[in-house]
């Protein structure tokens, strides 16, 4: 209904209240027009999107901070390990109802990461459903022309590198929904929280952007399983690749599950959520690589090799066994 | 679940299958990466963001192939508002299930009106939801520096100007869910078809664009009804507006309901779903702005004037009476 002396419906007022506060860009007009204006400063706009369902992407029981910044941060990842700079993104909104307290915090905690990771807030549609929460945002990037990283270009020679600690979203995934890791994790509160916090709030890697550009032939973000994304990353590259388990960097929470042998490492390959940049970086940069990824202060670990071929990417044990893969990620359908 | 031979998830092998046909723009990457570009030719990007969700922008038995144009073509009609031309679109799918039939026909449908008004899927993602079907898009559109037309800006003595018939949609979703309008139209097929037609396929006014760019003071889509934009028109311009409710176009099958009495005007401006385009054209443009209209054959109405003030708009009868709205337009919360 609009109220007739401010004009406004219950979603402009919504709006208002809410997310009007965040958008402070020029180009979103405060959120009252029907557009926004994105310039591209000479530059190419990357355009990436991604969606989180209750239920499928995140659990109702997830605090409104943590799912406000995984939307957001789940799309930054894709800018990171395109090389773009993040330029702004657009909101859509999907509730069955307004929850004020929740609203706020959803909004402020966006509002905090869109200046943290200079990605202004730009416009948005805000919609009732019957169905679960649903968070889709489109966001923007800017590269020099061409300069965009494709997941194709990796070549046979390229190391594979990988940004941060793998699995780890995984194991918090797993945490939350209880069963066996949960009961393991159970009396190591510090494990257990970080396990969590790895899960409901990716670390996007967009200080590592412009060094992606620099020296990597292929890039991509993992979030569907690190496996299951390297298969994808080698056969849009035509080729496949060769990874050395062990080398597969692990935080110490997972790694102590894997010694205790309560998860394997297939679990954590083949989990998603990871939210880390997987790249192919030609031999002769890789050092150049890491010198930038140090300044930038995100950890790279070089965890094997590009090869010739069209199988599936091998995934190597300490005894030279390849490990077999019964899934290589998650998939919605 | 990912097929280790072909690398492919089923969400992959989804969007192979039925997206990347029709994501034929060289920025689209054929839908192989994990971001589209966008190229913004010296222009400034128009960003817009419209969701349609199942049950309340669109019913269960809508055939895919209108639900598919009226996800596109209502982010095309502010596109159109705004003065840009269209660059590109990208698709957030929200899916119970893969069902093959009705996603051909979607994209198929999607890709035609892609071609039709040159703007080129560039990227999306396909999620699973336990809930309704929803379909978000961000839609780009490219206007010279500065030249995105606002909802504010319309001045006292500019003409208030609508293009097509206002009502259709509505009274088509009234047909739709059956009642008194449905039975009233039950004997004329034709008008009956014509109505339904507005509501499940928006004719988006994107030939007017370059004419809203070049002359008016103020412009936005009408999609929650007239009234309620018009007064959001408004309020962004600091002004009120006098209406002249016989001059309000309606079609042939919604005059001859309205005569007939079976709707009252009142529901035809609060109704939603018109998209078309609410213009404010300064009294000295308003020839040029139907010439330019004339040629892009796009039926213009002239329905009142901007005044001063900060009351909603009025609607004046053919009496000189003020018409009472109870509701101005729809709102989701």
């Amino acid at each position: 209904m609009v109220d007739r002396r401010s004009n406004q419906s219950g979603e402009d007022s919504l709006i208002a209240r809410y997310f009007r506060p965040i958008a402070t860009d020029p180009g979103a007009f405060d959120l009252g027009d029907d557009a926004a204006v994105l310039k591209a400063e000479g530059c190419e706009i990357v355009v990436t999107t991604d969606a989180i369902v209750e239920g499928v992407h995140f659990l109702s029981s997830d605090p409104p901070d943590t799912v406000a910044r995984k939307a957001l941060r789940v799309n930054l990842s894709d800018l990171a390990a395109k090389g773009a700079a993040p330029a702004g993104f657009v909101l859509t909104l999907a509730l069955r109802k307004v929850d004020d307290a929740w609203l706020k915090s959803f909004a402020q905690a966006l509002g905090e990461d869109a200046a943290l990771f200079s990605c202004p807030l730009l416009g948005g549609d805000t919609v009732s459903t019957p169905g679960p929460l649903m968070i889709s945002i489109t966001a923007f990037g800017r590269v020099p022309a061409g300069k965009m990283v494709h997941r194709s270009g990796a070549k046979p020679g390229d190391r594979v590198v990988v940004t941060g600690t793998i699995g780890d979203a995984a194991l918090g995934l797993a945490i939350l929904r209880g069963g066996n890791v949960a009961d393991a994790a159970a009396n190591d509160g510090s494990a257990r929280n970080l396990l969590i916090g790895r899960y409901r709030v990716p670390q996007p890697r967009n200080a590592l952007a412009s060094a992606v550009r620099d020296h990597a032939s292929a890039a991509m973000d993992v979030s569907d399983g690190l496996a299951g994304d390297l298969a994808k990353l080698c056969a849009a590259s035509g080729a496949s690749a060769v990874i050395d388990l062990e080398s597969i960097p692990l935080s110490a929470a997972a790694s102590d599950l894997v010694s205790r042998r309560i998860v394997g490492i297939e679990t954590l390959i083949a989990g998603g959520d990871d939210y880390e940049v997987l790249c192919a970086i030609p031999e002769d940069r890789v050092e150049a690589f890491a010198e930038a990824a140090r300044l930038a202060g995100v950890p790279v670990t070089s965890i094997g090799m590009v090869v010739a071929g069209a199988s599936a990417p091998k995934f190597i044990d300490g005894q030279g066994a390849e490990l077999a893969l019964e899934r290589l990620s998650y998939s919605h359908f």
